[in-house]
């Protein structure tokens, strides 16, 4: 059961705005038998959309739009689909309803533009937006579905998730399964480790694909199955894993599509350890990485971001005489920077980072790229240095730095 | 001049990575006239990728690929370019010195899966890419012009800026001239600036179009408009955003767009201030957000994220006895905080955050998106409480909060 999913908004085709729906629709959309074949963003026109609706409709036998639901003018999608079904726009009484009374929840009187947004094609099944005031729309002819949901992405989500997929599910039986299974490594390039796995690769059964992801210094494996008998499917793409992670084992650090600070969080919670971070060149990046993760409290307890040299000396307790000897970029001092945020936070761990982000502050002996890091604990501190170029810019060095950070954490709680 | 763009790469597709090449590519090509018709995403499948180029030069004359282009197994855009173009891959010498050179500087040896990088369709005009080992491709037959670039976001954003554009201009003329403007706003939501704005929306002239692009608290307003005589567009399209922002006064914050922290960041250069952040619920995120500007150093001196409230009195000099009385979430607390911050730090000013992330930890007292903020300064400490709610999850309540504090303290810069 393939499914095409259409984008609208000038925003994405301006791009002022990247298109996160597509990614998110896509890949709850497989996890539950439904593939998406292509993703198209087009803009907030009305024969673009009506044409790639039209267009889609010869391939595929389900459509999802998003965008162009909202109250302000450029919005007309509800206009286009009753166009294209021929139907016409009515009152639906329990949407103004809901939307008068969030708007009284929010202390916001209704305006006519709120008042459109109940206006329905007659035709439509009205899927309920519990977290706005645009709802979503089904829309079925011919054995063909239409449907239309908000472009903001938290509304959309929570309309796929809890009504669209489900419905799906009722409407088409999934005929083919799919299974998706991620192995990750840290630690060698793309070219080099596809060299390692190709005896292995060439191999794989034909209903099973590889495909290499990388990104900033971590590369997602992805093993793609599909076939008709899910446990048969599981287990041949299970042993297909077991085989690759021998081959790539010093490489891999992960089995399953968790990111580090998510891998990071398991084992703090598991081993009931405490963590902080004292950062320089990551300004609070890795900090900001451990505390998106909920419960993050409970084994987090803050961080030093020591930018100033000041910070290293008063905050961390850093030697001034070895900031002045060796530099604030030097083993010493990051080495000092982690033993001071164990002791200043009192946990079990703490991580240090002091680097050169870019793309200023680069000299011949460190340049910019150059990140020193250290895990402190209770055994004593490690330390190492890491030199991640200047391609990519400051984001890209930042971003690194703290992966390779909480990977060295990682490393000291499994004791590798 | 319009042009299609085709991501390709089925971890788009299935939704393991987010497309952020389209956004970055429609901007740039528009900034430079050349407007995208419609950006497609499909899947390493060879037959996608020869219909949807035959489908998108039956509408434009130019269509950029992107992906497909690696060393690896699931790369097979340049064999389809060959079928497509009738045309043979040979190999091509300076792009194998390159790559061979390029391999040695990392002490990588040179492959058999490098060495195909440097084979390209023989009809080709070779763009070189000096980020990476795969260059970008110009076909061009019949005046049909096809533009292939790797998929690896800062490999192709220097081809496309480096090469793509100025070809692309030397081969089409520009016909017509695009402008876009934005103005931002704040503390409003979209239904009501609708309202608002709607007796001048409807008196725009017919080429120049409105949008609202909300996000987490901000509206960007953008205008676009275009037409073949560039100064005098410009000159309209002021004249409507001075109508705009006097409407909106009390809303706008910038009449560019630029983000928050750009914003705090250039009027701390402008006025030599400094700054350290005090942060419990945004976790780093305020200091991450500055720090990831170029040359933040030179005002940023550091952050104490104190999740426990043992970092709140030790590293902050908050009283025990008043986070006992009031709660960590309170305004005594907060004040402290920043007060305690902008002291350790010596700064010239400092901003505090305390709040409820979720999704537990919440309260009747004080549900989750309650975030008490302070901004301490020579002139004493300001404080506001905020309640961002509980919709789009923990994530959303830390980006909110980080810009709200961001504002604050831009609105103390400027004496608003």
């Amino acid at each position: 059961m393939d499914i095409q999913v259409i984008n609208i908004g000038d925003e994405l085709l301006i791009g002022q705005v990247v298109n996160t729906n597509a990614s998110f629709m896509c890949s709850q959309l497989l996890k539950n038998g439904f593939r998406v074949e292509q993703t198209v963003v087009i803009g907030d026109n009305g024969i673009d959309i009506h044409n790639s609706i039209a267009d889609a409709f010869k391939v595929v036998d389900a459509v999802i739009l998003t965008g162009g639901l909202g109250p302000t003018k450029d919005d007309i999608t509800k206009k286009v689909i009753c166009d294209y079904f021929d139907d016409e726009l009515i009152l639906h009484q329990p949407t103004l309803d809901f939307v008068t009374s969030w708007l009284e929840g929010r202390g916001v009187a209704m305006s006519d533009t709120n008042r459109t947004q109940a206006m329905v094609p007659s035709k439509a099944v009205i899927l309920p937006n519990r977290c706005g005031t645009a709802p979503g729309i089904w829309m079925e002819n011919d054995g063909k579905v239409l449907i239309s949901l908000p472009g903001v992405p938290f509304e959309m989500e929570r309309l796929l998730t809890e009504e669209v997929i489900p419905a799906l599910k009722r409407r088409f039986l999934p005929d083919e399964h799919y299974i998706c299974k991620v192995v990750q490594t840290i630690g060698i390039g793309e070219s080099t480790l596809s060299d390692l796995l190709e005896p292995w690769e060439v191999k794989l059964p034909p209903h099973i694909g590889l495909a290499y992801l990388p990104d900033s210094g971590i590369i997602r494996l992805r093993l793609t199955g599909h076939g008709t008998d899910p446990d048969k499917l599981e287990k041949e793409i299970q042993a297909e894993i077991e085989k690759l992670c021998e081959i790539a084992a010093p490489y891999v650090f992960a089995k399953e599509d968790k990111k580090m600070n998510e891998l990071v969080a398991d084992l703090l919670s598991e081993q009931g350890k405490t963590i902080a971070t004292a950062e320089s060149c990551t300004g609070g990046y890795i900090a900001h990485l451990i505390t998106s993760i909920p419960g993050s409290s409970q084994y987090f307890k803050g961080s030093v971001v020591s930018y100033a040299n000041s910070a290293k000396i008063n905050l961390l307790n850093v030697s001034s005489e070895d900031i002045f000897r060796f530099g604030a970029v030097s083993q010493p001092v990051v080495e000092q920077m982690a033993e001071g945020a164990r002791k200043a936070f009192g946990t079990d761990y703490a991580v240090a980072t002091s680097g050169i982000a870019g793309p200023d502050g680069g000299t011949l002996d460190k340049p910019v790229g150059t990140v020193w890091m250290a895990v402190a604990s209770a055994d004593g501190v490690k330390s190492k240095l890491f030199t991640f170029g200047n391609a990519g810019g400051r984001s890209r060095v930042i971003y690194r730095a703290a992966i390779r950070a909480l990977d060295l954490l990682r490393r000291e709680l499994i004791h590798d």
